[in-house]
């Protein structure tokens, strides 16, 4: 996707946005819209309003002349958690709400697209760049939620129990991605975190502000895995015991597994049908596992637990940085798959041949989309981190407790929406959304 | 309504009791059949799949010859809790099914309902009068989910923040039922619960399990009032202090009230505007608490601190029966009013005036209809009680731990439904039925 | 015991009641007073201080002149749930205690008693029945505790992996009490209850206000048998599946069942080389299940679901008194074996053999002592119930739900506190009491 | 205290250490040894033959000749979290097991005492160094314990409403401390982390895995508050509606505080008589809150809230590292106060006088003892970490998830066993711990 440079870009871009978010709806049923599976999930329906609560809030409000609340109700029923941004209904009863029906949601979103085509219609973001900044918050912020919106309506079919399928399959040939490689770093001063490129438009400087600042972080010697983990070795960790080799595990982790009784990743069911013994619930319905595919839907003590048994361990999210820039450095067109792809399940590798690549310091391989990986790294603020002011603030830096950074982005991410510097984070036992990992070792 | 004395009748009411479960389902928007607000409520959808599995399971199963089951995947959906007819579904999570869809459910019923038409037509009630008494249970089964329909929508609807309406509200004229009196009954021997009278007809026969055996009961001397508590009397209650005057309240009945942070009925809210200072939630949306109108949605608790405060106390079920008898003996019209009155909200009792009732022995008013009476009477078994065999055995005796006995229906049962003997019975801090109370005292 | 006469003897029954409280305490480690192993449990050292305080606030404070509180900050600790006796410590936090110690607890005790022996020092009974009733009711109220003491420490000793011993074991020869028999009992109306007897001593009076008012019950025919259900036949249950098979249940009774995974009774383990297969643990150790003696710690689900096993059921509380009368009617030396044989531990029924007594109408044997007798009534008041006033009133009518009353007393009562108008209650999924059954059928 | 240097020596640490742990115990009653008031607390009697059984499993059992368990059971009811050292008691029961008694646990350490004296006696530290250390991680662990039994007996005796006095109050004249002076450091590259110096004691060598590598971190220029922050500037933060102020809140504190209600610090009570308006329970009961006394048993939420309503930050726990290195080099005498000081409460800075200190540079006041430090650094192993083999690897390794790095040790921490690169670890929402904070800023 091309960067934006112009106000009248800026608009196509909204569009653009605004328009995959209700693409993603294609072929739901009105009571899909509805239901919220778990405290987790958002009803889609909430995912639709929320967003465009958004841009009522923190653009048409705050800057379109003149524009009035659609619904004065609204905005109690749709704020997520901005504090500052006023009183909001109980994120665990966003099930509890047959109304507004979905078809009132999405008149609620023509309002606002309206709004905002007219707002942009001769918006001059050299002009106006932190009202452009903002927008920019409201494209990503709206990506975010595409995301949800996939990983949560997996959820809600998922649990029912005729397990509908959201999307036909799409078939792809299962490749052995061949043995592991391990791609050595040399110990360095590294500098990470987003770059302020003074860039003239609010595309080419955005960022969140958990990004920021760029700082200096010495980083030790280490070996990166040149791809994720499969299925098949995952299924090895399983067959060797590994749900129920205590030592492997944090405390926490074990207490984890035992509350939630794991015994294989979520969305995985045995199935003697199946050559690997289990299928797995996707966005297409139930298939048999298959070995060479990235394994996801990992919590973060699972993907910690394996790696011990792998004799390696997660990689720290600057490691991952400093590997992940040798590959795409943010600019032009991002590695994949993300969601564009449309196909919402993970690929495997494509195997290392003939290539020239030497095997001391072999490609790496999915270091971008399929699944998002886990890193040991607490999320914490970077030196100097300073949240934005106002209740936009509230969007990162409250979160920075008991969760752990993820990096790379996946098959439900959308291709515009990641870079190298990305922090994305979780509490290390959730497994709804694409979650893998990539060894490491020092 | 007349009793249905032949196989054609029994047809016939089997329209009749279908139809009515779907008329309640006028002008709900396809979202307001999915939600289920809290464990106790069932979506409208699911009510409607049950009371059809029912007729499936119950009757078409094993008496309609060549039968197929419409989707064998149902069975385990709409099971609800009958452990000798399958497995089922986990009752706290049957909000978070968006499919089957309400189309795909109104399908359903459709097939049912044809199979049925089609088994009941030449049907000789008397020639297979166990078969009849199935569908008499399953006709009665029906009305039970109607009025739990009602209760649920309206738990859905009041925890909505946008307070939707179910129906229109109908103007009912507020007038001052007068000052409580006091019907006394001399202490005697009684036969209380259902009598066999070896009718020709499923419906002239048909009672639950529990109100059987018919047997004896000696019943101590005792006066009951002729009407039910109103909001004004329980204001009263309010005003002076009840929720906070700890030994009025039974043990548990105080452990509830902390826990719920009870401070005033179910469904009432704080208003400034309303002469009486509340408000209450109905099904046609916010109104002024009257307080002449019967107070309900309370649980047995608050009725029993309530009766305490006022110096009386709840009658037991069986003080209830002998004097429910001398108002309606449970032939002919019963008096109400009851769901078919379509105003699902309780009425004030109608003034007692110059019409020749001593007033040593007043008229008992509002016996049967408007709210559910709390009875101090935990739900026990009668002496030789006997379940009916097989599954539908579950349907009452299980139950019998830790309930209270409610009698005389309310604006939500079905005219055709209740019967001076009819044992309803809940926990004794619900109180998200038309639930009140009738003082009694020795 | 023979029965008290005079002021005298009422200071000689204190001495006595307060005397057997303390010889529960031989042999205890300070350690022992101290734990509570769950919240139904209480520290000793908390009903040593708890029925102190009794004597303290109810008859001292209010009735000798001159009484000085011993410590003022003990009522706080020492009130168990008498809301109107004043604030009151926690009772989940009665095991956070280390202080006061044991020893200011028994200088406590020192101090009440002597003052309570210089108040009877002379009291005329007769002259101040309203105080003897308070004292009397205080005897009861600490017999009641010590056999709370016996339950209590034996959870305390159970849960503890070194399984201490609090008495020495009592062998006692093992017979085989024979096949069940069944005694009949006509239909007919009954008088229940306490009868006043208008008895010149607060011992001859004395009873707890939920056994008034004496009323007439009309009780259908019935057999009930001639003893108590043993551990072998509980065991062929066990073997059956019972606790596997859910239409033997009560709903709350399988959901007990699941929640807390009753496999066997409480206080039961398997053991291998135990004849039964089991070993159960006792007030003098573990030892083999022994299947000629009552079984006994059942909930009222167990007992109810073994009953229905059986072809049977569990008596009503009017079936079991109209029984008991038969066999003792309140005066005299009750049948037992009670607390003050100090085995702690129930025993097999005498097998009858040639006595003479006609098979059709077998003699009653065990209805007092050995294990409380759950009966399928919920604990509800009589007809015209009134509880006594003042804070004494919280006694009983409080905790009138979600109770069965339990009949006939146990190997931790002692002998002067049962009558065949004794009504125990507690909730239907405790299993912590010496709880057993006797069976009854229409 | 100097360091050991010779085997004889570390018998003499032993005996010392040994002995330490029994002084904390003076004055205690029996049941003051028993009681668990929380699941986090375990009873001094647990921490006693806890610290026991670990000499026996780790050094007698493997190492020392025919060492014969002291008793069988112990092993199970005294590990507490070595998985690999066998199964164990449940930690939340550890307040329900009356015995064994003190007196039995006393003998139990009177018979592995004189086990270890006789394996001391001539032991060659220099030949068995692997010995040694494991000897030495059992000191170490032993003076954890001693912290824990202070703060254990702390909320045990402060959950007692006769709120008992662990130890006389000893007076400290109170002073101001003065304004806070900042002290800067520059950017820069720096090794954190334990340096082995390659010591010939065991006493030398010693550390924790998780202070190993040894490696370089890149700190960023920052400030550090000249010393710890007051209660007297904490009562502004609450004066200024700090605790209901949610934008200052980290999510996952918010949540924190609303759920445990926190108004103020833990141990701290509203009384009117304070000139602060509140009052604080000790180690010595109940004193006025000094506003000069550094603030203690906030969590690490209150913290970090406090710290951004002072428009700064918590440090990282690399930044107070290289702070704390100017002060103390690990050698030598620690700066304290310690528990060795015997008061167990913080004391107020020491003003910053005519000392020459440079205003823009001051000294670093109370970097060691007093409070532990919250830093915002999550628990994290550093680049290259290795868990030491075998159970003792459990030491540390496992917890490193959802858990705060605390620094500098605090008045319950023995002076010999902390360290500049010493990391305790916490969760964020724990109190009961001496734990305060120290400013920082970028």
């Amino acid at each position: 996707m091309p960067l934006a440079a112009t106000a009248t870009d800026l608009g196509a871009r909204f569009a653009e946005v605004r328009a995959f978010t209700e693409s993603l709806c294609d072929g739901l049923a009105t009571e899909d819209f509805v239901v919220q599976s778990m405290e987790d999930v958002s009803p889609t329906k909430w995912h639709l309003a929320h967003t465009t609560w958004f841009w009522e809030t923190f653009v048409l409000t705050p800057f379109a002349d003149g524009y009035q609340l659609y619904d004065e109700r609204y905005p109690f029923l749709f704020n997520s958690y901005y504090v500052q941004a006023g009183e909001r209904h109980c994120r665990a009863q966003r099930g509890y709400l047959s109304r507004p029906t979905v078809e009132e949601v999405f008149a609620y979103r023509r309002h606002v697209d309206e709004a905002m085509a007219e707002f942009l219609d001769g918006f001059a973001e050299a002009d106006r760049p932190e009202v452009a900044d903002v927008i920019e918050v409201g494209l990503h912020h709206e990506q975010q939620h595409q995301e949800l919106m996939l990983t949560d309506l997996k959820h809600v079919f998922a649990v029912n129990p005729l397990r509908p399928a959201f999307r036909e399959p799409v078939d792809v040939p299962s490749v052995d991605p061949g043995p592991l490689g391990w791609r050595p770093f040399e110990a360095g001063l590294h500098e990470v975190g987003f770059e302020s490129q003074d860039a003239t438009t609010s595309r080419g400087r955005f960022h969140f502000d958990n990004e920021r600042p760029r700082h200096r972080q010495f980083v030790e010697a280490f070996e990166i895995a040149d791809r994720l983990v499969t299925c098949g070795e995952y299924l090895a960790f399983m067959a060797d015991g590994g749900y129920d080799d205590t030592p492997l595990w944090l405390s926490l982790g074990w207490a984890s597994r035992v509350e939630n009784e794991w015994t294989e990743p979520f969305y995985w069911e045995r199935d003697e049908a199946s050559p690997t013994g289990y299928s797995v619930f996707t966005l297409s319905g139930m298939k048999p596992v298959d070995p060479n595919e990235p394994v996801s839907h990992l919590s973060c003590f699972e993907a910690d637990a394996f790696a011990r048994w792998a004799g390696a361990r997660l990689p720290s999210e600057f490691e991952w940085e400093v590997a992940a820039r040798t590959v795409w450095d943010g600019t032009g067109d991002a590695p994949g798959p993300f969601a564009d792809a449309g196909r919402f399940h993970p690929t495997p590798a494509v195997p290392v041949g003939g290539d020239g690549t030497p095997a001391e310091s072999p490609a790496l391989r999915q270091m971008y989309g399929e699944v998002w990986q886990w890193t040991h790294s607490q999320y914490t603020p970077y030196p100097g981190y300073k949240p934005v002011e106002g209740a936009l603030g509230e969007y990162n830096g409250k979160f920075m407790a008991n969760q752990f950074v993820l990096r790379g982005g996946s098959v439900a991410t959308s291709r515009s929406h990641i870079r190298p510097t990305y922090r994305n984070f979780f509490p290390p036992d959730a497994t709804w959304q694409f979650t893998g990992l990539r060894l490491a070792r020092s």
